[in-house]
């Protein structure tokens, strides 16, 4: 059995699209507590962290299981953004990021008994278009809560997509999963047919 | 109201997904008729050519509506290769593909009163990667007759992502849709919120 360590509802629909038996399981890592360790690191170095901590802080039924972590982290102008916590903020955060360029970062970790078998880092650039505020609010309007569950306001599976102008990259790692290599490593690790 | 010329599955849940509201229509472009004159065309010509008979031959309630065609072609080792009749054809073809890179080319064409508007061609290059027959045949097992309904005899949307080694391009052009270019386009036509 494999376990993913992560709440995201999209990573367990792109492995079980790809035909991978997964089971979701919750993490003890306490990214709140890590936090200001955290801080000093640059988006891509704390999405791999986070991935990292979460896999390895999993208790699981049968200790030799299999345990997926993921995190995916944003970087603006050389800032890291983080999900927002409210309707307000995530307008704020949708203006900040209009007609800009950003950069996105997924990890991925696997962990077997808390030790990192495996992990991978890739990053995608998008560029939002100079979107109106009339489309803005139908946009909030239509996602609703959605949108505080990613780092950029925006699920690029659903209506997220209109607000770009250009997306370069792994659609997987602009997802929150570089789905590709993990299936590498999950066949150089007999978890998948050859 | 906006129509899609396309019995693809795939491509009306792209649209919906990124919130543009279509109804699929029937096309009276005969793919068989034209054929003779089609079979001269390069694969990126020939996408481009079904894309914009299917667009162009359709009756619509109102006419003035707007029409979406699309499609896409296969190209490998210079040859233009077709959607498989039958599941032996399936895995020979997967055979031929196995181990290799090949391009696929989707085209999208918007017409109003059979007028070209607009149109696109996008490419994009996977390799497949030198999966084991065992491998073939459990995925044969598991998409069944899926696999007729594409130029690869595969789905990336589905368990067709573990055939791959590497792929490089947008993920949209290589479901059957260049998404982000044709979404620029509603939005020049007034079809949807900019």
């Amino acid at each position: 059995m494999i376990y993913l360590a992560s709440k995201s509802t999209i990573r367990l629909r792109i492995l079980k699209d790809a035909g991978v038996e997964v089971q979701t399981i919750a993490s003890h890592f306490d990214e709140e507590e890590a936090q200001q360790e955290l801080a000093k690191l640059s988006p891509r170095a704390l999405s791999l962290a986070l991935a990292t901590g979460k896999a390895q802080h999993v208790t699981t039924a049968s200790p030799s299981a299999l345990v997926i972590g993921a995190d995916q982290t944003l970087e603006h102008d050389g800032e890291t953004l983080h999900k927002p916590r409210s309707l307000p903020e995530a307008e704020a955060q949708l203006l900040r990021l209009r007609g800009d360029v950003h950069q996105l970062y997924s990890s991925v970790a696997c962990c077997q008994d808390g030790e990192i078998l495996w992990s991978f880092t890739d990053s995608a650039e998008l560029q939002m278009r100079d979107f109106s505020l009339a489309f803005m609010r139908h946009y909030l309007q239509g996602e609703g809560d959605n949108v505080l569950q990613t780092v950029g306001c925006y699920r690029l599976e659903g209506l997220g997509t209109q607000l770009f102008k250009h997306i370069a990259g792994d659609y997987f790692t602009m997802l929150g999963l570089p789905l590709m290599r993990l299936l590498d490593f999950l066949r150089s690790h007999g978890e998948l047919q050859t």
